[in-house]
Order: structure tokens, then C-alpha cells, then sequence
């Protein structure tokens, strides 16, 4: 039980904007925190109207994150935000990170954690010389049946971990969107804002972020395959990638958005010496578990049967089983785990092990990795190329 | 846009009760609703203790509702609160209800809206002689493709509608639960606080609420067969009804709580001359149309083609296609369009088509009323009952 | 291991007839049995030219069945036709299976058995006096997964039965097809060739028949309503009925031809203290087994854990998990059943009683009450009508 | 409509062989087809007791097929065989298929073809020379869906040819089954009964030929990776492929039969410009369509709108809409086009377009080519080897 709800900021997310409104929607979800401040936009009219719509105080909503940063940091304690969430596009999350472990405020930033992998070891870097913490964005580690699976692993009731499959399929970039005005396409799609990878960089990074946090295992080489489908696109808008993975376990990655029809169809199966896995992000509260010997069993969220799920699923549910949640919960769930350590931490209790689970640094640096070896994979005409940081 | 958040109070949702922290996670998503103040439990200790965790002023942790009124109605019209959530069990709704409206608050009230049909008339004739809103939490009208099957069936589409199965399916009491200590269980089956059904009470009456607002098409007569299954359970535990709706449509209604395995199993069909529809409440984003002519076509929430989709759907979507809505987004939806439309008649704006369409006290007599009928039927030897109000 | 195929005749099924196909298909599938003879058709021309396409031997193409039952007759035993499939319409059944039986000839007959009740009892003394044999082709008691499924209520594991849903929804008379050319539709809306109900004796009968074949639970009382719902339709397209059965559990029967886009959803749930099971005819090779405390399992035709499936599961599949079996498979099951037991009687060995387990005279007395008892029950203004015979 | 059934042959198929069985199976659903003789083991006492449980004339049960060609050739021409299926390990494929064509008889044979792509080449120039037909088993195209599929690409509804995933993951090799006394492991892992690869040649052959038949696009380059993960195994039990297709189409391939808990999941996905299909063989008789700009569709084999349904897919059904079909279904619908085609072809009628489309020698080729090119991309540190023959 804390004390007090956490004061938060925002840089970006102004109105029209995507993720920010997801962001806040998180946020707001379990009533323990609380948005005080933003800089949500580049543009100040932009900014103005967007707090104005998000009932700020007329004096805390800033035009600029430096401005929010310097008039944040003299509030008294009672009253300065906690942290801050990033919501700009990917070359625009380094600098204002930096800038707030520096003012002494917690970050939460949306993957790709920053715009190279450099950057992202200087945030680590500043992350641990400040102890501050920081919150990485990858909804997908939030849902309630993806903590199952891996604590399934983790058990070993599955066995040693043979085969990974993954995948991450979209439509939305069948056409040449980003010439038609579609805001989200345009910065996505375009290497001076997103990176040197789009599909890889936007969704193949979940991908290759759920594999290893269900296995537990870590991709040591890779072989990659890039394409650029639609005709006059600058980045990848599809791709698949052959992977290997420490303790001789092997798999795949298969990202695409130019696959007409689909919507966000993640989905992961992980087979072991007797039995299997698979979770598919469209119908989250499902865990399919298949037995080599006895017959499938389907875990599901929220369920009364609490002694065959980890207190890691339950812990990220709200309601019972039946009363699905979805996307937004799972978003929830990565605020609420980080609320309630950053409330232990500020009011000095200890946190639980269940809320210290959300990805942070490390899972960013691992995304920056990954997308530096897929491209230099794609790149080579060997077969296989060594993941390396 | 809205000039300022809606303040809410709440009586009854205390610590560890259920359906009060729903209704708080609903109120807090969308950020245009701040919980202000709270009659939170009959023990005073519970209320206070509850009103801190849920970081409450402390002088607006009341002890009973009537003491909330009081002080609320004489704090100046920028600070008091705009509405009051009553989460209370069914027999204790209509008092509050109705003092709340006396002193001028908007209400929302779990249903059954009432603990007889007279009180909710009671209460119709109140919420008309005040000209205040209130807004009766049938959650399962606010998932959106409930909405689209609605506008589906007004659309002509599948012409006139001949058939409708309805079934709430739950497996929780298969045991004597209000036994063994399960405080949801206790109330529920226990007629002074639940009312003079329990399975018909709690879930027929959102089947019914279902059938009626999805088909546009009111019972008209009905053949009921209730059951105690559970020995020892003083209320009916499962029934089933046979339905004849206006304009010659017939239909049936299963509900069950003892039906050992299942969750939360709300699910309605309706066919038409030329197709039907399926919407299953576990599925929620998903809705099948079945044509008699060509392929079934599955529509799917926040997808892209907003030309087939109705405005009732995507105006109570927050994401795009893939990333699954569910329970606690539907549920939002019902404070988000009561908050869109009590703002808007505050600030004297003219509200959305798509922001009315929230269930209200007539919901309510027709709850009350298919209680009534439902009991009547079932004590009955003659094989129809007229529905009657 | 049999010494010899077993010989079939036909009596109707002549080309372009719908049921006799599959009965040929069935009977083919497993190479136990042989078409040898037949009365296709009632017109000459018709029977003669369909026994040509079915490359039966030109004298042992009969216009009559008449004719065909004294032929086969005096032919030789080791030449004469074993037994007999019966295809007309249902006014058609009783007169050849009485003069087949008369004449020494095991019968295989189409549901509902005969046109009467009353016939179907003279059959089942006939069948009593002559010691033959009776298949009666309710087909989906021949799904593994059905069989499975009764194996699971008689071992105790889901508890005592409290609940069972069945229902069969079809969409192929939405429209008034029997003046627009459709043979099928013709006859079986047809009082005077179909019997005294439409939908309820065509799939309603099979609906029963599943209920009490797996729950091993007789109906004893039952309330019905049925409906005409295509103008100008003669009998009944479409009803429902609630159930009561031997101790103490109850249930809901639903049978449609006018669900508008649905196919042929014949679907089963049964309710134990302790679990469940579902089973649908569309995807018939998976039984899900839920349970109150512990995870829903997939159980699935063919596949390897054996000591899971029972005997009668395992018996009625030919191909390992995975391969899918349908509809075909299920009819061929009966036949395959029927021919084994046939083959060890005329071999004077022990069937065994995994090859006994097929629908028979009985069945087809229990689905000609079952259609008296929901015509009865349609017409009275008593809500519950004894089940008698 | 043939003037008399066409006389099978059978080499291999013992009892207790697997897929003999199916294969008699499938020939005998639809009567057209009746087996005459055998060379059923190269065990004689197996040979002998297989053959009588067929219940062939004991004159045509041969000891090998060296003389069941001498002898069947013999016979007069209307008593002769007409064909013989070959269902032997794969490395007894060749000699029986090359000498039933030398003495006249027509092919049906398992996959892959041959042993080596060499003798896939030899056979060829046989069948070329011969003027005799070939039938290849590659059972999954004969779902009616996978036909539908086929020609919803070729008409261009779905746009050019993007993506195409495909995989085939069973888990029954999951353990070192082949020194477990399976005699199906047993061939199947042992290089010279089974082939140069185990899991690609088994059912990675499968997965290219749904491919390449359902796309109409020919595998150009290649990028393989095979594993042996069960240890002790001589043979690949896994791997994956990356695929370039002709016409700028890219994919991915991945096949498994150490996936614990999957049976035979063979899936398919192809994504157009404007669209996309998806099939999975464990629910065949349901063909996904997606749209860019629409809802999805859901194809149903054997439904009432036929318009919508290609002349192929319904040829291939054999009952309506809601009577699913499965595997031994498909496998029939290759035995009846091409028993459909043989039986035009001796009596000098011209066979329809639907009846031709089933896998033949330049299949088998494929299938040859498949292997080698993967087994060779395999090896190579290169990253694309390119397609050869």
C-alpha cells in the first residue's frame, strides 16, 4: 500500500498522436498515478492544446522537455513529478532520457530504447551511475499468460527448451502509407527518425524481446533476411530470421507488415523435450500448453485453479477468469509493476519479486543488439553471423 | 473536449470487494474522471482504511452515504462531486439511489438497478422529476462489436429477425461456496440481499439486457424453468427460458453459475432471413456475420475498414485492430459515454448520438421486470407467461 | 479377422439422391463390405440405369424391392446378399424392413426408423422374433469423440450429471426451397412423407439421441415449442425444448433449418459436479474436457496417449492424431460395427464390445417417442409433458 | 460415367503398414475402384495372411512383385490389373515403379517419388515414353480448400504473390522412437531406406509442394538449416528454410517432428497485394481469406454459395457445408481424379480439367529437387543456394 500516487510527466503524446494516449490510458488504469506535467509536443500550439485536453495545470505544461526538466527540478518534493515517459519517436529518446536521469527523474521510454546501440550503453551507463530506474515499454512481457510461460519454462516441467518459433505479422505497411499523409507510417518508415531498421526496429524487436524472455535463453547467432516489399519504401517492411540460441536450442523469427489482411498477430511457441508452449497476443488469455504424453491443457487467465498458476500470472490480472483483458491491461501491468517498486523504493520498503518483473536496460540494449545483428546478418553472405553488443 | 475532469464519489467497493475496483479502473481510464470522494463501507474502519489506500482526502472518507450527501451537496459547485457510483449489494441500491438524486447528484448504480420492480419505478419517476443522469452498468452493452451487432440488425442487413440464443454460462457455484466463506457467493445466493432470484438475478438479466438491445425487439411472453442444483442453495442456481419477442421472433436464454469448467460464458446469436450474427463475450473484438447466400465474414474491432464498420463501434474503440479490448475497456466505455454526455450537459454542449447510447433506468425496469416474469413463470403450470411490467 | 466381405443390398438411393451416396461411401470405406444388388429407385429407369453407374451385376438390378427380397432369397448362401440398407423416406422404411427381416436379411435403416411409433414397435418384435440385426444410422453416434465422451460420463471422473446442452442448427430452409425444385427439402417437409414433425423428428431426433447416448440419462419429461417460421412450410422448421432426465439433471434441446448461415451445427455440452464436456460435430475429432479446479483439456481422436482414450475411442479411428476423420469416417463407423459383429455371428465368433456399440432398434424407439412427446408437448398449454412410449 | 471399376494392385502394404491401409482407404470410398491383387510384403507368410485378410483371390496373392507383373500382365485385358500403387520405404520405390510401367501398368505411388532425384528423372522419361499415368500421393492436395486456394491466387483476387509461410510440425519423433521397436520411426530415420534427409524429405516435401501448387510460384533460391536434436538420430528431424520464390515472392519454411505435443500441423499462409489466404490442415475444410479493406472471409468446403466456390473445390467434395471431410477424403479425391482420368482415358473420353489436377512425375521432381537443394543449402556457409534440378 503506498502512500501516495506517483506524480508523472510526458514528453510527446501530444493530441492525434498513438502511443502517448496508450501511454496514459496505462497509466491511469489502476489509480496510482497520476499525469502533472508535459512537454507533448514540438510544436508550443501543439503542446498548449494537448495539456489543456489533458487538464494540466496551465503551468506545467511546457513547451520543451529541457524547460519541463529545469521547472520540474526546483518543485518542492511534495510536488516535482516522479518520473517521466517518452513517447517521441525513436531518435528522439536518448537525449531527453539522459537529460532526466540527470535531473534526477526516473524514465519510462517506449522501445527502441534509443536511436543506436551506443546511446543505449550510455543510458545504461547513466542508468546505473544515477540508481534511477527505468521502465522499457515492451507491452508484451505484460500480459498475465506471458509471465505464465515463463515460469512454465523456468519450472522445467516442459524440459530442456528445443525449438523457438516467433512471429510478428502485420498489414498495415501493404501500401505505400507513408506517402498518404499516415503520420504513424511516415516516421516509422523513415531512417533519419526510426533507425536503420523498420520492420526489424518497430516489431521484429518484440518478436526477438518475448522469445528470450519466456525461454530464458539467449540469441548467440542469427541469420537474416531483409526485404523491402513495397516499392519506394527506405526501410524493411519485412523479414525472417533463422536463430540460434544458447543451450542448442534453434527457431525463428518472422516479421512482417506488409502481410495484407493481418492486424498484430504476434504469436510465440516454444517446444521442450516434453511438452510445448504457445501464446498468441490476439487472444492473450489463453496459454496452450501441449503434452507429448497426456493432452493439451488450456491455462487460462484469471482462473480459480491458483495453485497451477505462477503468482506471476496472478499477480498481473485484474478480474477473473472470463473477463478478458487485453492490450491496455498488459500496458497496465508494466506501470504497475514499475509503480509499485519506485512507491517501495521512494517510501523504503522492499519490492516484491513479482513487480521488480518489467523490462528495463538491459532488454533495451539486448532490442539495439538485436536489430545491429539482423542488419549486418542481412548484409553478409555468410549464413550465419555471431550476435554480438 | 471537456473543460475538466467529472468528480466522483462511491458507495460501497471497500477493500476487497469486487465490482468497486472494476467500476475505479473503468473511471480512471480514459482520464476524464477523478474519484473524489467515498462512503466505501458500512465499517467505519474499512471505509477510512479503504478511502487512504485509494488516496482519498481525508475529510472526504465518509462513513455512511448519508453524511457523504450532506457534506458534498454544501461544498461549492467547482470542488463537489458531479456523480456517485453505488456498488452496494442489489438491496441496497435504491436508497442511496435515490437521496443522491434528491440532492442533486448524478448516479451510477450496479444492476440489477434496483431490489424490486417498484423501486426502480420509484426511482424512473425520480430521475424524471430531477432531470439528472444515471447510468445502469450493463457492461456487456459497452464492448464494441455489441454496439456494431446492434447497428447490424437496425441496418436491415440481415433482415427480419427471426431467431435469438442467448446464454450466460458460469461454472463458480457449482459448490456450496456461500458456505465456505466466499463473501461473493454469500450475498448473491442469499434473497434479502439479492432479491427473489439469484442465477436470473445476477446473469439472465444481462442475457436479457443483451438479446433485447442487440435484436431492437422487446419479450413479449416467456416460458421459464429455474433450478436449485446445489443442495442447500436458497436461490435458483440456473434456469432456462423459452422467449417470444415482438414481431414474431422466438428465442432462448440459458443461464447457469453450476456449470462446472466455464468462466464467463456470455454469448448471443440472432438470425435474420438473410444471415445472422455470433458475438461471444469471451471473444469480444470479434464479430462473425454469417450469410445465407456467401461466405461468413468475420469484423473485427479497430480494424481498418471503418467504411463497414458503424461510428457506434469505432467511437468505443482506443486501439487499432490486433490489440485486444476487453471487460475493463467495456466497461469504460459506459463511464466514458456517461462522463462525455454529463459533460457535455454541464458545459451546455449537445451530446453525440454515439455518447446516449449507454443503458439507464429504463434498462433497469426491464430488468426488474424480467426478474418478476422469469419467477412468475417458473412457479406457473401454464406453459407461456406474459411478459408484464 | 472375417473369411469373407459382407454383401450388401439397397432399397432407394438411386443417382442423384443425397443419403444413399454416403451409405455407399460408408459401407465402401473399410473393404468388410460389398454393394451386390439393389432396388434404387422407384422408377424403373431410374433404378436401372443408377445400378449400371454402381457396376452391379445386371440381374441383380431390381425395380422392386419385392422383386429383390425373392431373388436374393433363393440364391445361394454363399451369393445372397447379407443384409439390406434402407434409404427412402422415412414413410418408406418400416414395409421393406419388415419383409427384409421376413425374408431373413439383416437391416440397415435411415433415422427416424419408421413412419409411427407403432411401427417401430412391430420392427422390434419383428427383429426379436427373427434374431437379426438392425442398424440404425443416427451417424454422429459413430465420432470417436462421441464415444470418448460416453466413456467419460460412465467413468465417474466428471461427477453426477446436472446439465445438458444439445443443439443442432441448420440454416438450409430459410427459405420456402420445397417450391423451388429441392428434393431434399420436398420430401422432408412433407407430412405425408416425412412424419409428423419437420425439424424435430429430421435433426431434433439426433440431437436426443446424442444427449442420452453420452450421458448415459433418459429423458422423462420435457416442455416444447416449436415453430413454423417459413411461410407456407408445413411442419415444423424449427423448436425448442426443455429437458428433464433420469436423476435429477436437466437440460435444453435446440434444433433449427432456419438459422441462416449455419451449416450442420450439431453441438453437445454436459455438465458434471466436478467438470465438463464439449463436443461439436464440425470439429469432431476434439473432445474438451473442462474442469472446476484444474485446467480444460484437448482431448483428441488418434492421438498417442492411449491410456487416455478409452477403448471405444481408439477402436473407431484409422489414422493417428492429426489427420483429421470426419463425418464419412463416423458413418463408416457404424457400418464398420455393424459388419464386424455381423461377420462374428455368421462366423460363430464373440464380438466384441467395442463392435456391439452401434445405434439399433431401441434407438430408433426412443427417437419415434421422442418426436411424439415433443408434438404432444408442442400442443399442449401444460408446461411439462411426461416422456411416454 | 465409366463403364467398370479399375482393378488396383498393391506393393507393400502389409498388415500393420501404416499407410497401406490408407491408401486401400481411399481407393475403395467411392466404389469406382476395387483391389485384385498384391505383393503386399517381402515376407511371403505376411504376404499370404495380408492378402487374405483383403480377401484376394488367393491366385493374385504374390510373394513379390517381380511376379505379380509377370503374371497380372498375363491375364486378359479384362481381368488384368489396371494400376498398382507402390507403398514401400522410399528406397524401394523405383525398380517396382519402372517395371509396372515396362509391363503396361499404371503408377500410383507414395512420396517421395524415388530415392534419388535421378531416378525421379529416369521415371520421367518412362512415363513420357510409355504414355502411361502416374499418380504422386502428396495427399494435402486434395482438400478441396487447398484446391480453392489455389485458384482464389490464380485469379488474381488477392494481387501479386508477396509472402508465403508454410510449415509441417508434428512431434512424434520427439524421442528416439527408432530404437523403440517404431517401425515407422525405424525407415524413416535410417539414410538408406529413408533418403539423404529425414524430416525435409518426410514432410518438408509436403510443405514445398503446397507452396508451389497453391501459389502457382516455383522456389528459386534457398536458405536451409537442418538439426538432428534428438541425439543418436542419423538423420535431420528438424529445420527451417527461407525461401525466394519466382516473381519477387519471398517465404519461409519450417518443419519439425520433434515438436512436442503437435500431431501434423501443416499450415499454410499466402499474402497478395490486396489480400491473403490461410489454410491449416488439422481444420481443412475451412479456407481463411483476409482483405486489405474489408472483413475476412471464411470459405467452407462443400457450402451452399457456389458462385463463390471454384469448380475445383466442389468437384472435391463429397457432402454439404457442416460434414467435414478429412484426410482419408483428400486422399480419395486423388485416387478418383486419377481413376476419373484412367477410366476416360481407356474408354476414349475426354477427362474434365478438375479431373487431371492431381500430382504426378514432374510433382515428384520437385519433390527430388526439394531435398537435394536443401540438403546442399544446408552444408553450405553460403547464405542463398540457388534452386537446381
Amino acid at each position: 500500500m503506498s502512500n501516495r500516487k506517483l506524480r508523472m510527466g510526458m514528453i510527446g503524446g501530444g493530441k492525434d498522436a498513438f502511443i502517448g494516449a496508450i501511454h496514459r490510458i496505462a497509466a491511469n488504469m489502476d489509480g496510482q498515478i497520476e499525469l502533472v506535467c508535459g512537454a507533448l509536443s514540438m510544436h508550443a500550439d501543439v503542446a498548449q492544446e494537448s495539456g489543456k485536453m489533458l487538464f494540466l495545470a496551465p503551468d506545467r505544461i511546457y513547451n520543451t522537455y529541457d524547460e519541463m526538466f529545469k521547472a520540474e527540478a526546483q518543485k518542492p518534493a511534495d510536488e516535482r513529478m516522479d518520473f517521466v515517459t517518452i513517447v517521441t519517436p525513436n531518435f528522439a529518446h536518448f537525449a531527453p532520457a539522459m537529460q532526466a536521469l540527470e535531473n534526477g527523474f526516473n524514465v519510462v521510454v517506449e522501445k527502441p530504447v534509443t536511436f543506436t546501440l551506443e546511446e543505449a550503453q550510455q543510458l545504461k551507463a547513466k542508468v546505473e551511475e544515477t540508481g534511477l530506474m527505468l521502465l522499457l515499454t515492451h507491452t508484451y512481457a505484460g500480459y498475465p499468460m506471458v509471465k505464465e510461460a515463463k515460469q512454465l519454462v523456468k519450472s522445467g516441467a516442459l524440459g530442456k527448451v528445443r525449438k523457438i518459433y516467433v512471429e510478428y505479422i502485420q498489414g498495415w505497411l501493404s501500401r505505400l502509407s507513408e506517402r498518404e499523409g499516415n503520420a504513424q507510417a511516415s516516421w516509422r518508415t523513415d531512417p533519419t527518425k526510426s533507425g536503420k531498421s523498420g520492420c526489424m526496429g518497430d516489431i521484429g524487436t518484440h518478436a526477438a524481446h518475448l522469445a528470450e524472455y519466456i525461454s530464458g535463453l539467449k540469441i548467440t547467432e542469427l541469420n537474416a533476411s531483409l526485404n523491402i516489399v513495397v516499392d519506394g519504401r527506405m526501410l524493411d517492411d519485412d523479414g525472417a530470421v533463422l536463430l540460434r540460441f544458447e543451450e542448442g536450442a534453434t527457431g525463428t523469427l518472422i516479421a512482417s507488415q506488409v502481410a495484407a489482411g493481418e492486424e498484430n498477430a504476434l504469436k510465440i511457441r516454444v517446444y521442450g523435450e516434453n511438452g510445448s508452449l504457445e501464446w498468441a497476443q490476439m487472444e492473450p488469455n489463453t496459454l496452450i500448453v501441449k503434452w507429448l504424453d497426456k493432452p493439451a491443457e488450456i491455462l487460462r487467465a484469471g482462473s480459480g485453479y491458483t495453485d497451477r498458476l505462477s503468482s506471476y500470472a496472478t499477480h498481473n490480472c485484474r478480474t477473473p477468469g472470463g473477463h478478458p483483458e487485453g492490450y491496455l491491461e498488459a500496458f497496465g501491468n508494466l506501470y504497475r509493476n514499475f509503480a509499485l517498486t519506485l512507491s517501495a523504493k521512494i517510501e523504503g520498503r522492499e519490492p516484491k519479486a513479482e513487480w521488480l518483473d518489467f523490462p528495463s536496460i538491459d532488454d533495451g540494449i539486448r532490442g539495439m543488439a538485436f536489430i545491429n545483428n539482423v542488419v549486418a546478418s542481412n548484409q553478409s553472405n555468410e549464413k550465419w553471423t555471431k550476435y554480438t553488443i
